[in-house]
């Protein structure tokens, strides 16, 4: 059993090459093989969101606190609230982030393929996030 | 990408086969395969707690609130608080819960093998639970 104490875990700024905005990443587990589960506390300043990005073995984001927005290839964007539990298939392009004037803060968790849990892609335009 | 709007889905009483005292879980996913994520909040009142039980992969919990406990077999019994980040290894025999007078939510989160994600043991004694 190994305990990580609240407070002992640096939280990082995003990097701006995968990000559009300012956001917050501050690890939560990164397990060690045979599993695969890596989880992160991601908060999301308003009009910040992700790249559009894969996940060889899906996603789950469960929204901690705010409003926030989410979109997968070819689909319109959703509105995400707190509670919410937002899913994403393996393979699915898509991206997240905060609302407009909202910020919002998910849990992500998502599964390693030999040590890779994502593949990203272009940036998500302000056109792609105004919808 | 599927949203699971908070406060669709039901809350249940955990199984008494498995757990002492009251204990309260919400799905929060379960994926399907390749994918083998599952994770659920799980809410322990005062003195609640697991059995004794291993995951074939693993358990990572990320406590939401409060204060409790937990140990793995053979080590001592430790406090887990809101925040903490507690990380089990594939076939490590161990159990949660909330402290003697204080509540604790965590979410839970292991993977599945073959479409099981746990497997239960004994009951934890209240002289084990104690410490």
């Amino acid at each position: 059993m190994k305990i990580i104490p609240c407070g002992s875990v640096q939280t990082i700024v995003a990097p701006d090459a995968y990000f559009t905005g300012r956001v917050l990443q501050t690890p939560i587990i990164e397990k060690e093989a045979p599993a695969r589960l890596r989880a992160t506390m991601v908060q999301f300043e308003p009009g910040a969101r992700t790249a559009w990005h894969t996940h060889p073995f899906g996603q789950t984001l469960f929204v901690v606190s705010g409003a926030g927005r989410a979109q997968s290839w070819g689909e319109p964007v959703f509105e995400i609230k707190a509670g919410d539990v937002v899913s994403f298939a393996p393979g699915e392009k898509h991206w997240h982030g905060a609302g407009q004037s909202t910020v919002m803060a998910h849990i992500a968790m998502q599964e390693a393929l030999d040590g890779k849990a994502a593949d990203w892609l272009e940036k998500v335009t302000d056109e792609q996030y105004g919808g």
